[in-house]
């Protein structure tokens, strides 16, 4: 018997016990579908990524089955992505050139890195690290990742050399070698384009119309990309179009994926450290938003912290098979689960067909055009484009839309690492910026209630000896000053006050600052003979503040709620008040 | 007349329209008890910078000026101080050679660029920047700094060579060079040292036993390090100290602040801009809690915002005029507080004595030791040390310890800048971590009454078909994901579900991220054939949700009140429940 604590991180354990021949039988046919779908797809991302086609097969072979043992979602198909393929040669291409063997070298490393950092966050729970990719900032980056890659590829449709990893530098770059144009490439690049948009938008509706079912209709539609790939392979091979200029996938080793050795130079994994963090961060989030939406149409459970372990495992596999940085994609893991796969077992069954394809296919693709593959990727990414988020966020707030707005514009005209990396630093400063001055509302007692309400925005009773204010927000160092300044400022002019009293009732959370701030406040206060005193404070901040010094040094009391705290302070006035009156 | 649009960043005209001959008085007294205390603080603190001691006086002048034009603080001093003096030398220390002239442009460009980034702040209103140094950060830097900064001076106590900017660094440094040690230097310094230890300590209580005032036996007490300077510079003189090895300040020039021009090359200032940002944020602060807590004695107001314009201006005023970066000090302004200062004019008036001082009395420190300087910075910082702040932190919370503890490692072993911005990325870090895992508790009805409660902390009714949980958080990108696997996590395995309501009232903000995680929420809970209702959403909070499309998707309904929501809820499943039977 395997104990339990193994258990956890093999989820395979779970499912694979309960395997049986009707889950056999939808995985299998999963598989096939799959299958065809991900070999134009590998290629095509492997070309992306600036790595032979190969590459691409074997990132889909060895890590989806390592996926399928460490990974918690039944229908996640791990492999390579637009969006990680893009940052991947972002990060290569700073440090060696296309084609040399220090790139394939370093893109093993990368996936070395990526898979370590992974296995590591799931290892020490540090998935929450992922959580400070807002969605505006990352739909910002996906979207500008969409348009980068469609513009990389467009050298591949016209068939000219360019080069440049910015957008400006890739048009430049296309424009000022438009001279070039190859006309056998362009006609090949333009009319698959064609015919892959058509076959998205236009044939699923037209098959439906002639009477075939929602399945079918799905299944050919997906087939598109192969059908694109058989033509245009078959017509350059006829016309011996490589002869006349237009550049083909050429020689492919038929092979299993071969066993590879990624560089452990400290000088590449310095270079690398950053890009293989923010690959992992970027994948992470993709392929986990992928697996909650999927395992909630089948009320199943996903582990982040195992599926960090899972993605792990695959970018370990990837580092020492021959292929480059991978994650679960979004278009075939869909594919995936409408094929009806009920296991992670379709997953490998994929793989077996990959190898398959590796091993015997290869020559068929001597003659694909390069053309058709860029044809394939733009029209796959042109769908991950979604500009409506910029409208979306600036409806929502203004600090959502500057996040969109400078993720986009970096990741454009500077870089994806720099892209990503400004729209994070960017949306943890608003929030701390908003956070910053919470909303501190003057409050008084609405007659004939125990309710406190704004003055402002309420008819309320108040004493001009008391001033209650009600913070809110959580305290915590980036707000901790601005209350004191609130405070400070309210009293320094009111010479009546007497009392001073803070209404926690929305205070969640209080850290040491705060607590400071707090005492400081209670200091200034009294030297201005003001007490003050605290009310509705919640259970855990009270917790937090018994370990300090201030309720020893609060000059007023703590009261369970604001109605007592106002009675018992106006009780006190009125003592003292009285008291002159009996002494005289 | 001058528009109130200036007078806001002239706070002169306000107190200097209604200044009198009690004032004027009062101002006078105080500005010479300032000025004495600060002749020998001056020169030792231009010492720690690594500068000529005349910098330190002329730095005292000029900027004392120009805060009293633009600064809001009644008492405050601004002039050098020991954090921001060390902070400079450690960023100029890597760039020139002490006692070059290059080392004396750094200064100037450092005070430069310091005075920008303030005046800058003040007028963008940025001085929440400020706010990301918490508490145990400050303490945990300013501990670690007044440390460093003794262990910075002892080399001059014992008459040897030294260098090092961390403190292993300086150790090693000084023990290498023990066998160099210069018996008179050492015997000036100790018995310097141990003098103005007792005038601090022991000199106050005696004072007092013998009959004088308090306010007399704190004069004389301040004026320790004077009497310090003065005996052990006659001593030095007197006994020809100098030739036997003891290191003097030496020709001091007889001059008014000179006119100086910052350099501006752009090499330089692209080294010191981080140097410069953290001298500007860490003075900002020290300045400002001393101005807050002098103010509030008085019930004076301070605008943080103006009070960057002022200190802006006085380092500005620095750069040009020989000095180096400045800010208010805290012993500084407690004396001139103290002594009765009532207007910044108490500033201005001490810097005419310190120029007559600069004009007339530097031959008289001709034969001034460094030692006796040494001494006086010696006992001046060890005020500032304060571990106890990490026997407070620990028992607060062990995210504030790691604050703290971090910070006071990283400066002393690694350096200024990197303490200070390990600290403030670490609090950082732990706040989104804290509130990325917010509280979410289940609750349920408390019998008998209109109040929910945590299901596993009261005895509570709660309904098989119904869920509700509670939030104790606002919602934003760092917790938005841990909410959405929380609640599809709750909901998978739960078949007898059919509703589950999300209880907001302790949700003060919500942002994109969030509300898109709400929606995903919402999707995911539909396909399970579960309906999503909110309850208690604040009026901001449902200002926000009106901007998105949340509400027009949302499945269920948004209740005013929790327990509104549970009875609708109720009821609906009640009349489901009766459907099929008057059905069949």
């Amino acid at each position: 018997m395997i104990p339990r604590k193994f258990a956890r991180y093999l989820p395979i354990l779970d499912w694979g016990s309960r395997y049986d021949r009707a889950a056999l039988g939808n995985d299998l046919l999963a598989a096939v579908i799959v299958t065809i779908m991900l070999i134009p797809q590998s290629l095509a991302y492997a070309l992306l990524a600036g790595l032979p086609p190969e590459a691409g097969l074997y990132a889909s072979i060895v890590p989806i089955m390592l996926y399928a043992v460490f990974g918690t979602s039944r229908a996640l198909a791990v492999g390579p992505v637009a969006v990680v393929s893009l940052m991947t040669a972002a990060a290569i291409g700073n440090i060696a050139a296309q084609g040399t063997i220090g790139y394939g070298a370093a893109a093993l490393t990368l996936a070395l890195m990526s898979g370590l950092m992974l296995l590591g966050m799931g290892v020490f729970r540090l998935g929450f690290l992922a959580n400070f990719l807002s969605h505006p900032v990352i739909s910002g980056f996906i979207t500008a990742s969409g348009i980068l890659i469609a513009a990389s590829q467009l050298k591949y449709i016209l068939g000219v050399p360019a080069s440049g990893h910015t957008l400006i530098e890739m048009l430049t770059s296309l424009v000022s070698n438009l001279g070039a144009v190859n006309f056998w490439t362009l006609a090949i690049g333009l009319s698959a384009t064609a015919f892959l948009f058509w076959v998205r938008k236009g044939l699923k509706p037209l098959l439906r119309a002639k009477g075939l079912s929602p399945a079918m209709a799905d299944a050919l539609t997906k087939a598109g990309p192969v059908a694109a790939v058989i033509v245009t392979t078959a017509t350059v091979w006829l016309l011996g179009l490589d002869a006349r200029g237009v550049n083909i996938v050429g020689a492919v080793p038929q092979s299993l994926p071969p066993l590879t050795m990624p560089s452990l130079s400290p000088e590449l994994l310095k270079q690398l450290l950053i890009p293989a963090l923010l690959i992992s961060i970027i994948g992470f989030v993709e392929s986990i938003s992928v697996a909650q939406t999927l395992a909630a149409r089948r009320r199943q459970r996903i582990d982040p912290d195992q599926e960090l372990i899972g993605l792990g495992a695959a970018n370990l596999g990837a580092a020492f098979t021959g292929g480059f940085p991978v994650t679960g994609g979004f278009s075939r893991s869909v594919v995936n689960f409408d094929a009806g796969a009920e296991t992670p077992a379709a997953g490998a069954y994929t793989a077996v067909g990959l190898a398959i394809a590796a091993l015997m296919l290869t020559p068929l693709i001597h003659y694909l055009p390069n053309a058709t593959l860029a044809a394939t990727i733009i029209v796959a990414v042109l769908g991950l484009v979604d500009l409506s988020i910029l409208k979306t966020a600036w409806t929502y707030s203004r600090s959502d839309f500057a996040a969109v707005a400078v993720t986009m514009l970096v990741t454009l005209l500077v870089g994806v690492e720099a892209g990503v990396s400004s729209g994070v630093l960017l949306s943890i400063l608003l929030h701390l910026h908003r956070t910053s001055r919470p909303h501190v509302a003057e409050v008084g007692l609405v007659p004939g209630t125990q309710h406190f309400r704004n003055i402002h925005r309420h008819e309320v009773q108040t004493d001009p000896t008391v001033l209650t204010m009600r913070v809110d927000e959580s305290l915590y160092f980036a707000n901790a000053r601005f209350l004191e300044d609130s405070v400070t400022n309210r009293v320094t002019g009111d010479t009546a006050l007497r009392h001073v009293i803070l209404m926690c009732s929305a205070v969640n959370e209080i850290d040491l600052s705060a607590v400071e701030s707090l005492e400081a406040i209670n200091n200034r206060l009294s030297e201005m003979g003001v007490k003050l005193h605290l009310s509705e404070v919640k259970g855990p901040v009270m917790d937090r503040l018994k370990r300090g010094h201030l309720l020893d040094e609060l000059t007023g009391q703590v009261f369970l709620s604001q109605y007592d705290a106002y009675q018992a302070v106006l009780e006190q006035k009125d003592a003292v008040a009285e008291q002159p009156a009996s002494a005289s």
